[in-house]
């Protein structure tokens, strides 16, 4: 049986390919989920992938992983910086965590160097765009397929 | 006619039990709310119980209490660290207020030793494990009946 | 044709009037919107007035401003100091934003002093209540009708 | 009688209009008095306007207010980030203070962030250009006419 | 055989009923020691309940607790914020450790918000007044009878 | 009938003469005494004076001081940087408290700047020598006499 | 022949008596100055009593007592946390110098409690409202008659 | 023509497979460079693998592959958190810099959290074992080939 | 046309020769100045050598220097550390800037480490003595003449 | 004669052998007294071993070394961090001072890291158990026998 | 067979001996190493003492200690404060570490005061000139002999 | 006989011309020197040019310089912000240290703006491009000549 891995999104990915395009680029969300689902696919994964500006749905989603996901790869966008929550729901979480920015975060704001995230993921994935997703499953196919 | 107090729990108590047990131990937030819900008859208090992932809701259900409640036992969990807006609506809700946390968040990371809340609670209470909310009703009790 | 201003309230501005009177007066959310739509009125703008307690609402409404409101109008309340997800929606907004705070927050506790949204605004009004909201529409006015 | 208002600027705002214009426009310090008095006269009030690069008459000015002025409105420039001096004479002085910036100084170096100033103010209007001048004279009006 | 506990209270605290009543309250120390005990016997616990103003007399108390005593209540009151030499000889007692506080030091001055404690403490009750001993020793009896 | 004065020192002011006099002088601590009982004739007052190099030996006279002493004057020596016990007691008292250093310790190592009994002082005297016991006495007398 | 002391107060003591008397006393600085030259006179000083808003005209003062004063009595008042000009006129004069404060700096804002001159003064006073003068005449005398 | 990459490792990576395992892992440096080497062939990318634990011949290997290499991949180890010299070497470089890192250095030692190269890094992978390397080659194909 | 140079010094260096002169030296500021001209004079430059106590004499002669002369050198003494308003007037000046100090700021107290002026000076040179201002002219020299 | 030499322990240190084994070790005191005794027998010095669990007990026989003692030894235990009473008494000892810790305090809590007698001290020995009471005695001996 | 230690001595130390005398002392590094082998071989050690003002250098020693060596004594001088290599390869080290420095390093500038590698140390020996190594040595003797 | 200079550059200026020329200017190295040279000639001093990537060559050459060189001019580069070896290394040097930065480093980033070297040199220079070489030969001719 594939192994299925959740891929979050955090507040604002939602514009990607439209918001401040120097920093994020030019591709949408939709191209990511694409992308990202081709690469799963050729890893023998599952992945179920979505995108929530809102915390608690972000917190949901991940208590819902419990038991049911190998790994989760979260690009937590904004709630990087400031979500507590976020953080206990993943320590919470029994599987491999791999943290993605599509942007390199210590090559911005001084409050961008900051990961909650950071201290409970296996790994971080910083400033390779869209590929970074890619190298997440990469990561997480090599340890639970 | 009795006085009633809200209990509110935060992000990721519902998990409570499985979450990281050897920091919150094993029981379930069902048998926390049976084990408050005891002791608050046997003080002649009425609780209403309730948990929630989302910091808006926490924030509407202490709005809603203003005028009806006397008092408030919330414990914020990760919100404790990072939430003025639940801060703001304990502010402007004029009965008790008091804080309970199941681990004594003193002897974990740093982040977690401030506390938004505890600059307008009443009281706080940490490390108790269940037993907190039920000290917490009474220390409401002996303040309100 | 009539330039629009979305208008944004915080967490806990419902509770205008009522909440903490010395220091946020005793008009109501409804009296600030009314004088707000009578300014804007007189200005020539057209306006949405809207309050929420979830951030993740306004960081939506923020998004949904992107290309047809000509500015944002934004009393953060307390996602001032703890939202860098309404911040990064407003980097993605292209339009014009002030910030209002109806009481000088420099005045107050020193959490309260630093804003995510300050880096972005262009204009930040404090202290003048809820002619603030007027003065900033005032100043968009000049900008873009 | 008409209310008075002493309008204050401090140093190098004798420059206005060609200093640093990216940063604080093309307005003269004299354009910016007419606007001035032509808002306070529309308004009932009547105003001094003054400019100094020096504390000490800065201060005299203040302390001279006392007993005679309902308001002042000042723009403190550099002294904003330096003067106890200027903080002292306002708290010595009985009526309303309105602290005006014509750029956002929260978008400028850090150590302009950090007013002695917004202490004592009422109010504090930041980045509206010469209208916040304008909109500190409405707000006064409001409560001293 | 009953579990014996060890109460000790810090500096000042042989002042209570007198010392600024709006922090600590009206009762005294004796009052407070009778309501501690009825409390034990009720639970089936022995107490010892010892103030001093000396450091070096609660390190002592606390050394001589080892081996014969179940647990330790301590109010250290000053010496909550100062004292390494208490946190040493409580990191030698092999029992349980629960902290009181009268008022909510989170309320008061910044340097009362650390406690070195805190970081040996199995829990903190801190704003409950002297009921707060009886929540200490509640807890113990349900760990330890 | 006179009124009473404590004057205390603290730890290791009994070495006085002997110890570092490039920073301390060389006057003994019985010549202080001397002056200061001199002082206080010619004042109308009547002093004890007493040095100790125990913390709870201080606190306890200043506890004892409450309601028979008009004011304390205090040299806390090394206790001005670490003791919130001596605060703390000096908070219970309710008459006059003056602080007094035989150096500037604002001329000394960093730590010594700080001190926690001038948040309670009401007057605060340092680099007068001897002579600041007199200014001390001089203050209390004209507003206790 | 008798020694001369330079008496200097800094900005806004000129108001003394009328500003913030809560804080300052209602003594006026013409009170003030009448009080020193009393006790100057009875001590064989002969003082010159200066007050200026302007901290070039402290710092020319200062210069000019070089070689002619044996002593500097200051209040700099604001200029206490703000200016290094004094601290350097004071650095090249080569007699005594007392710094006063009519107030405890230090139960003031936290920005009140760092002095540059305290750096280089022989003695400092504070609280000591009037008599702070008196004192500092006192312990110039003692020194230099 | 076969873009080149450097690929670069920085102290104590020669130890690799012996030096604390349960950190860094078994696979020993040849080990890794033969998994790098056969990725970058797969990818038509040339690459020069190489380790040092002199910061003078790193910082000479980056000078020299300024016009000969389209990217470098680095490992500085422990010069990440202490080397200025090869963050200005990697300044002198034009093409495309990948930081990579075996374990998260998130979740050692405070120390290790900042690195002087993610400010100029183009991407940072931490966390991802020997894969990170092929991670980062891949991302540079992508970028140059 | 010979450039014209403003050679500008801040408080206190009127007394050179005379003040702390292991500190600064026993030139005068007449020798200095003597010195400026001569190299000045070598240089083909023509410079207006000023000294001044006063904050807002010195902002006027830069405000003055706009458009009418090709550098500023500037000793700003004291108000290094101090003023925003000498930077703001640096800052409205269209040429060249270089920062003299005649002692080795950096080895002296720790509060003389940071210069305002320094983030405006396109060069700075301390430690040199008068040579310092010699060397400011040459730089400025060889710029534009 | 015998130089004499106070060796001294500070709080807790009568409890070693049966305090926290892993980081003490498992000698008691008078197993630690009998080798530093024979040492100094074998080097010819003549010692006086003291533990207390007070400061001013330290203090007392701190000050009494004064003159007939040539060196002290000090294990201050938990005053290290907290004492400054015991700096100043040993500021005011004119002997050798070489402060010893059984375990190596670099590796335990951050607040252990900083030690007040560590500026006076001579010498500092740390993690070398009961011997490094020996080799202080050795470093001692070379001085002053 | 005898045990091997490896003596390593960091930058600056082959000038022991006219390198600051009054901090480092008079005797050279030829004299320290003919003190340490005279020491080990006391002891039944066996001792290599080198040298090196090159970090690289250090961190190979320490790499071939590996295997061969019970254990290091290292002055790291400079490289104590700034190099997280030597650290690194000492963490790698499985035997011994003991660190030393001939001056008490807390008597020194506040950069002095933290070590990287003290966190590695087994202990730490400060201020005892050469015979600190042989301190170090003996304390290697009675653990690995 | 010729005062003899010893000219040091540290890491990355043998990259001088094709290195981020917008701030280090497009004269190479070679260029450099010869300047220098030339300048040196005038002034009767002989120079020795040299320039490393690694610090411990550069602690080396100040070493030998001790005894037969009359001064040493250092760009210390990188090693500015990093090196304590090389601070060591100059303070065992007994002649005259100017440090130079071809660029202002204040105007660069935060932690450019420390500079170990700044605490042992007796004059700074930054920002002067390579005339600050000429100046700081200048400076050292006029000393030692």
């Amino acid at each position: 049986m594939q192994a299925k891995v959740l891929v979050l999104n955090g507040p604002n990915l939602n514009l990607l390919g439209s918001r401040e395009p120097e920093i994020y680029g030019r591709e949408t969300l939709a191209d990511l989920e694409a992308k990202a689902k081709a690469e799963a696919k050729a890893l023998g994964l599952k992945i179920d992938f979505r995108q929530s500006n809102a915390e608690h749905e972000l917190v949901g989603w991940i208590q819902e992983a419990r038991g049911s996901y190998a790994a989760i790869v979260i690009n937590p966008a904004a709630f990087t910086h400031t979500s507590v929550a976020i953080l206990d729901a993943l320590n919470a979480f029994e599987g491999r965590v791999v943290e993605v920015h599509l942007s390199n975060i210590h090559r911005r704001e001084a409050f961008r160097h900051h990961s909650y995230v950071s201290g409970r993921a296996d790994a971080v994935i910083a400033g390779c765009g869209s590929a970074g997703y890619c190298f997440a499953l990469r990561h997480i196919a090599a340890l639970v397929v």
